[in-house]
């Protein structure tokens, strides 16, 4: 199938591979524009990355932090949405093959985001949890809860313990976040729920290969998060990686491991590059573009967002993975396509920092803002919760957000703990899905 | 493993099989008795059955409609919470035979509800959905949401009719409930989201077996459905069995048949008994109970809900296997379990009947209330939201729901559309959930 009955328009075409936050963000910014808008994603909904740890920890539920992609672009008239997987990128044909068929294009954006870099580590990507999307959220509130249910059982103290040890790989952001929400749930959840367990019996373990957490953030927060750490009850391993997991066993040298059956990895992510673009536009698994998010060597293909490589003076590595990034380049070539069409000049992309965050827990966050400003504790939270609920999509998303939150702080903590495939066999979301075609 | 870390108690152990209305209310029932309450679920989380037609077509969240046994049962201290599956009893030695291990009781009480009943239609128990679970609900809303997608692309006319049409077999409470909800989204949600379908695109055909929808409902009830059933332009096929599903056509004799890729099947249900029980104990899918919910031929083993055929005068082929029917003999066997005890005589389950409703959309619902008393529309809708909020366990539950039901009164409709498994082959629940063991 050609063009799998997207609407014929007079008007050039943009597609848009992605709707994370820079895809999402350039389709809007297009709704004015003398453009037709093709939007594609796998998923049928755009995903609030920066609160996936939350899902996974049965802090708010799945459908808070996604929204449907057809409610989002429902009044815009000039966008069209396809569910699919895009396969190969025809850069002679100007066309994309895609799993519903091929799609031809005008202008191309690509917007594809990132995913996990297991950088080679092969057991690590077989057998680790991950959280870069909504099912592997689910799927990590899963284990977690029923290797929870499974310890209550277990007589043989090794597997007990593997059992009750969560290491989490990674001292970033992502990784910070999910070991301090996990602290504070054993502390509040497991004593209620769990009269079986000992709050002392459930590790967690927080590894990180350098020697600092939040390595990108100022001094004054990498101190905040350490003592927040230390808090909960969460043990920091610096200057530490996991070379192989096998058997319940996280290896950190050939011989030393530590015991676990839940290793989260948060080590790192890296771009999803579409195949069929030449070499040299490709490096390090992001694409290369210029100072118009222009990838090298086209004139209608424009990469933004995490799957980017903007080098500039300040940025020798490219810019970091963050949705502002993204977002501001999404707004940048909109603007930008809509000169190119006139055969205007584009301008260049320039960033505005607003500042980085990571949130722990409760009163227990912390916020480097411009000019050195810093906040912690409970300012850094609030901060944190006024950026977050604010950006969230549609009002109802916000309020049930909010609602959740005032819960797991007033209250005892997380309800949301279903696990949806809960014994092997049973009704299961598998068995369930797999069902008719 | 025999009793697989149940606490030792000195005082007399009722197991409870089954965590739905009966089950549930029977362990809080007998928080302050002199027994130890071990419950056993192989979902870690209590179902509210009666919303699951909303979960499935977008209207509530999962997590509204269930909630974590453990959090439920958090301050009862002579409880115990298991998550397995019970495989067979074996009533000499006293002891269910689990997933987890052996477990003993002094008591039983059987309160494992019900499953779907395809009345010996294998290609219909083979390739039609259910709704009887959470993960049934969220594999009805990817089927159906991924269905309109394929329609979308569909150049095939006869493959395009199959997936724009909607069969609901059963003309009971969940089959009503269904298409009702289902006519409305189509009013509402389609022309909003779909631009490329028209709203007479997709057709929902309800196809009962009876004369009458809402069998068990009053005239006037029967009617008003009816009525709003037509308003929705829901096709309803009285007198019609589904004999046969294959190819995406169902057959309702030997030739004719509807095209349909999207088959629901409510057409009843019937008890989940666990095998070990002698043969006369059992009676068309349901255990045989004297008026004290015991089970014909033992003195420690009770069956109360849906699993359970009370006979009496006027109920010659048992309770109706309903909610308040299982609550109110769960209520009644708490006292009576507590008079055995006190080797007392216990005392015969009688039955007030509250009443039965069905919702059909906003502002459309019927409710036959004791005393002939009958109201549809707006104040059978009220009185339906009024049971249906109390009834919902916990005050998020409660408060989300009420949020998810405003915005769908005056809103625009559902924003739940996730489809959790969009791509086969991409980031699935399935290849997400099954990772680590």
């Amino acid at each position: 199938m050609t063009d799998p009955n997207i609407p014929v328009s007079a008007q050039p075409r943009v597609v848009v591979v992605g709707c994370g936050f820079g895809g999402l963000r350039l389709a809007q910014k297009l709704a004015d524009a003398p453009v037709q808008v093709v939007l594609l994603d796998r998923n049928n909904y755009h995903t609030f990355q920066p609160l996936l740890y939350q899902v996974a920890t049965g802090a708010l539920e799945a459908e808070s932090i996604a929204h449907p992609v057809r409610e989002i672009f429902a009044k815009q008239r000039n966008s069209t949405y396809r569910l699919c997987e895009v396969q190969h990128l025809d850069h002679q044909r100007k066309a994309l093959k895609t799993s519903i068929g091929e799609i031809s294009y005008d202008y191309l954006v690509l917007a594809s985001g990132s995913t996990t870099n297991f950088f080679g580590n092969a057991s690590a990507a077989k057998n680790s949890m991950q959280n870069k999307s909504v099912p592997d959220a689910l799927a990590l509130r899963n284990l977690l809860f029923r290797n929870l249910e499974q310890a209550v059982l277990e007589t043989d103290p090794a597997r007990r313990q593997a059992l009750l040890t969560i290491v989490v790989v990674g001292g970033g952001p992502t990784g910070v976040e999910l070991s301090g929400t996990l602290g504070e749930m054993r502390q509040r959840v497991l004593p209620r729920a769990y009269p079986e367990l000992r709050v002392s019996d459930l590790k967690i373990i927080l590894v990180e290969a350098g020697p600092v957490l939040l390595g990108h953030m100022s001094k004054k927060s990498q101190a905040d998060a350490g003592q927040y750490m230390a808090g909960f009850g969460v043990e920091v391993r610096l200057n530490t990686s996991i070379k192989k997991l096998e058997d319940d066993k996280a290896y950190y040298s050939d011989t030393d491991f530590i015991p676990t059956a839940n290793l989260i990895w948060a080590a790192g992510v890296e771009g999803v590059v579409v195949p069929g673009l030449p070499a040299d536009a490709v490096g390090h698994h992001r694409i290369n573009v210029n100072a118009w998010n222009q990838v090298k060597g086209f004139d209608n293909i424009f990469a933004i967002g995490d799957v980017a490589s903007l080098v500039d003076k300040d940025h020798p590595k490219g810019y970091p993975m963050l949705a502002p990034v993204a977002q501001q380049q999404a707004e940048q070539l909109a603007h930008n396509l809509q000169r190119l069409l006139k055969h205007e000049q584009p301008s260049d992309f320039s960033y505005f920092d607003k500042g980085t965050m990571a949130i722990m827990g409760r009163n227990k966050a912390v916020a480097d803002l411009p000019k050195g400003i810093h906040f912690s504790g409970f300012l850094g939270w609030l901060t944190w919760l006024f950026v977050h609920v604010l950006t969230l999509i549609g009002f109802r998303n916000k309020a049930i957000a909010l609602i959740d939150w005032t819960f797991s702080y007033f209250g005892s903590g997380q309800a949301l703990r279903l696990v949806l495939r809960a014994v092997p066999g049973s009704d299961s979301v598998e068995a369930a899905t797999t069902k008719p075609k």
